[in-house]
This record gives structure tokens, C-alpha cells and sequence, in this order.
């Protein structure tokens, strides 16, 4: 059994490159198998250790996630490498089951209005969902690592605000059914750093012994002060995208998750060792450059380079 | 006499828009003396009261700066607007007292190889030229306020890394010569929010009854989380650009200052009121875009809208 402390030490922050999954939830077009396998071969040679590696959703409705038992063996044969698989409901999860993922990520959405519109079902049934990923990770053979993000977390897209109060009751029935961790996702990025800063410390404190990933978009320019705040709070685990890919449906045009390169900067500049290297880290964007060129890439550290380092000065 | 709390009140967070100075720094073309000014009342309209409006520099070589009379003229025709100019040696100075102009900002490098490089003067000389400008303002009648920025503070492009016990020194040496307030300047992005925060924090400190000024630049995608560490360290006065409009002569495609409306957004989200209308502020944009089509204007809210607001969710 993978003992969650193995995987995401509670000494040190824990960075997951999540554009193999949420980065591509939107795109218009996808890399192949083997542009993602360098992609994952790349960051892992920067010191990227997690990935969240694609989903267990319908091919015909998501074909960028066709191969995701591929890119599950890729980071299996990597050592030391983690990945993550998010499944929604229970074929999903006995697909995840079956493929040997290390961690099985799935939403409860924390607004009644958001989850039945999203996803067709009541916070309650979210959470039975939850419970039952669970108690089938108990049977596996390998018990993988399970964590729930509550999706809207920080502002709903479609009731606006959100009373923490309500994301603190949901994160304690996750705990109570099972899982290793929650996440709290700002999804369409409404929050600032005092929000997530709060409602980081209160689900630090609900969680003990469990680590609290959050899960931030940079759709308002907030993600890396809002990761910080995060961080300040006691988040151990922050989740982004190379270059920022990834977008937001309920807001065109505007970007997706933080910039990954710009939080390993921002946690190396708080006095938390990544283990990775910028430098190698950006170079990894021509892979994305060239496998969707229609899709824009953010990030200071890519412009900028490392400050006063020899780090590539050109715009890209 | 302007009492610098009739300005910059200190329960309060006043942000100034350095756009129309620090953003125009560089640029490539510049607006017309009435696009400036369309600028200027458009931001006045949206709720804007502090402008740092030009400088007092050579015209022959800042060509982008010598109507600056022009548009500190329009500024004193704002009802409770505030105009700033920069000024960095004697024949400046007088040249910005005779202008009128309420405020005076000028500069002292945090190093010494940047202040030979850059102004082949020392630090010394630099605390003399403050000293001088003081004794000049007391000397007027209109006793404009006086402003030292401590530039290069977080990190200097020809040192790296800087002392924060040097910048202190030079913070002190410029309030004892007699400034209203100081402003601290992370001039080329280097920094991140831990080093902000303690910066900002001692030297609010040593400022007394004074206000402190955070100006900070983008250059690494840590500007908003930058402005708000200074924030929570007690700074309240932070200086932004409309769309993050300027560059870094030492990182070449580098962004400019913190983007204007989302350093308002912050703020708001943290609980100070701008008194700034962020959609209105996001329509400004199209006077830069028309006059500089050359410029790469940034900004998350620009973008995505205000959440669950009816802002604009075209990209801009």
C-alpha cells in the first residue's frame, strides 16, 4: 500500500503538473501519445516527480485521454515518478482500478446547483460516489492513493459565491469516507489570496494528519498570489500547468491553470526546495509550442528568465 | 501646503497609475499629448486619482515625456486627482517645482554599481540630490510632496542579490532628508512575496507616520502576489500600469509594471476599497490599444471579466 506521506512528504511542497489532464480538458487539438510520453520524460529529467496523467471519461466525449493507460505505464517506469487519474463515477473508477494508477483524483462540486447541472447529481450522491471509490480502493490489491477535490470551491460559476462553511462540511464527509487527501479547486478562479488563504487554514486544520492540495486557475491573474497564500496556510500539495495551458469554460478566453514554471519559482522564492529546474522546466514548453500551436502559453519565468541567471531571454 | 495623509490617506489603499511614466519608459511609440489625456480622464472616470504623469528627463532623448506640463496641466483640472513626475537631478527638479506638479518622485539605486552604471553617481550623491530636492520643495510656494524610490531594492540586475540592510540605510537616510514617504522598488521582477513582505515590513517600520510606496514589476509573473505580501506588510500605496503596459530594459520581452486592474482587483478581494470601477478601468484598454498596437497588454481580468459579472469575456 502507498502510504500518502511516501508520496507527498509533509516537509516539503509537493508541485503537480496537471496539464497531461486538466490542461487538455479544453484544447483544441491534443498531442500525441508520444509528444506526451516526452513531455512527461522531459519534466521528470527538471525534477517533476507528479502528474496528473489524463481521465477516465468516455473516449468518444474526451479522445485526448484515449491513451491514458499508456501514459500511466510511462510514469510507472519511471522511478519515483507519481501519477494521478481522475474518475467521475463507478465505471470510471473500476477502469482506474484495474490500469495500476498510483492515485484515483474525483469532484464533488461544492454548490447543489453546480453538481446537478455539471454532473447530473446531488452533492449527496457525489459524496456516495466518493465513498464507494473508497471502499473499492480498500478491496484493490494495490490501494491506490484517493483524494477529492470540491470543485468550485472558492466561487461558483453559477451561483457566484460560495459559503465556506458549506466547502468545510463537504471536505469532512470526504475525510470521513476514506479519502488520502482533498483539494480545494478555485475552478473558474474567482478567488483572491485572502479567501484561499482562509479557507486553506480551516481545511488544514479539518485535515490532521492528511496533506490539503490546492487546485488554482489563473483565469483573473490571481493564481500565483493565491498560491502563495495557499502555501502560507499550510497547503503541501499545488497543482499547474506548464505554460498555464489549459483554459475555463464558464469564462472564454481566459487562461487556465497557474503556470507551473512561476510556481516553482514562487515556492523556491518562500524557502521551499522543489527539486526542480527551471530552466529545464521551461524548455519543455517547445513540446506544447509545436504539438498545439493554436493554443497560447503564459508565464514570467519563460519571458524573463531566472533572475540574473543565463536563462533564455527570448519571448516565448 | 499638501500634507501627504490628505493624498495618500493611511487607512486606505491608494493606487497609482505609473503608466503614463514608467509605462512609456520604453515603448516603441507613444500617445498623442490628447490620447494621454483621454487616458488619464477615462481612468479619472473609473474611479483613478493618482497618476505618475511624466518625467522630467531630457526631452531630446524621452521624447514620450516633453509634454509633460500638458498633462500635469490636465491632472490639476481633475477635481481630487493627483499628478506625480519624476525628477532625477537639480535642473529637473526645478523644472518639475515650476511645473506645479503635486508631487515629486525622484531616485536613489539600492547598489552602488547600479547607481555608477546607471546614473554615474554614487548612493551618496544620489541622498544628496533627495537632501537638495527637499530643501528646494521647503523653499517653494506650493511645497509640492517629495517621494524617493529605493530602485533595484529586491534585487539588482548587476549585483543580483541585494542587502536588505543597505536598502534600509538608504530608507532612512531619504526620510531624515526630508521625504514624504519612500517607495519601494522591485525594478527588475526580481523578487518573490517572502522577500517583499519583510522588505515592506521593516521599512514601514522606520516610516513612522509616513506611508510606504510597494512599486513593483510583473517581470516574473509574481507582481500581484508580490503587491499582496507588501499589502499585508502594511504598504499603501502600490503603483501599477493599465494593462501592464512597459518593459525591462534588462530582461528584453519582459512585462512591465503589476497590470493596473488586477492589482485593483486584489485589493478589492482583499478588503480595501480602490473606489476604482474595474470595468470601466478594463475600457481604457482600448485607448492603449489604438495608440500602441505594438504593445503586448496583459491582464487576467481583462480577459476572463469580473466573476459572475457582466464584464466583457471577449479577449483584450
Amino acid at each position: 500500500m502507498t502510504r500518502v506521506q511516501d508520496v507527498y512528504p509533509d516537509n516539503r511542497v509537493s508541485l503537480r503538473e496537471v496539464g497531461l489532464r486538466d490542461g487538455l480538458q479544453l484544447v483544441k487539438t491534443f498531442p500525441s501519445t508520444s509528444a506526451k510520453q516526452r513531455w512527461i520524460r522531459d519534466e521528470y529529467g527538471a525534477g517533476v516527480r507528479h502528474f496528473e496523467v489524463g481521465s477516465f471519461l468516455p473516449a468518444k466525449t474526451f479522445p485526448q485521454f484515449a491513451d491514458v493507460r499508456e501514459i500511466i505505464a510511462t510514469i510507472a517506469a519511471l522511478p519515483g515518478a507519481h501519477g494521478v487519474a481522475l474518475a467521475l463515477n463507478e465505471r470510471g473508477v473500476n477502469e482506474a482500478l484495474a490500469s495500476g494508477v498510483a492515485e484515483i483524483a474525483t469532484v464533488v462540486s461544492a454548490t447543489e446547483e453546480h453538481s446537478q447541472a455539471n454532473a447530473n447529481r446531488s452533492r449527496e450522491s457525489a459524496i456516495a460516489n466518493v465513498k464507494r471509490l473508497c471502499d473499492l480502493r480498500d478491496a484493490s490489491a494495490h490501494k491506490p492513493i484517493v483524494n477529492a477535490a470540491i470543485s468550485m470551491a472558492l466561487g461558483c460559476s453559477i451561483t457566484g459565491a460560495v459559503d465556506p462553511k458549506e466547502v468545510l462540511k463537504l471536505v469532512d464527509k470526504c475525510l470521513e469516507a476514506g479519502v488520502d487527501f482533498v483539494a480545494i479547486a478555485d475552478t473558474v478562479g474567482y478567488a483572491g489570496p485572502k479567501q484561499v488563504g482562509e479557507l486553506t487554514k480551516a481545511a488544514v486544520k479539518l485535515s490532521g494528519a492528511k496533506p490539503v492540495c490546492v487546485h488554482l486557475h489563473d483565469t483573473r491573474g490571481m493564481g500565483i498570489a493565491n498560491a502563495s497564500a495557499a502555501l502560507d496556510a499550510g497547503a503541501r500539495i499545488l497543482d499547474g500547468s506548464l505554460g498555464g495551458l489549459g483554459g475555463c469554460p464558464f469564462a472564454p478566453g481566459a487562461t487556465g491553470n497557474v503556470v507551473f514554471e512561476d510556481l516553482a519559482f514562487l515556492c523556491e522564492s518562500k524557502g521551499f526546495a522543489t527539486g526542480i529546474d527551471i530552466d529545464k522546466l521551461i524548455a519543455v514548453r517547445s513540446i506544447l509550442r509545436s504539438e498545439m500551436p493554436g493554443e497560447t502559453l503564459y508565464g514570467g519565468l519563460a519571458r524573463a528568465g531566472l533572475p540574473g541567471g543565463a536563462a533564455a531571454h527570448a519571448p516565448a
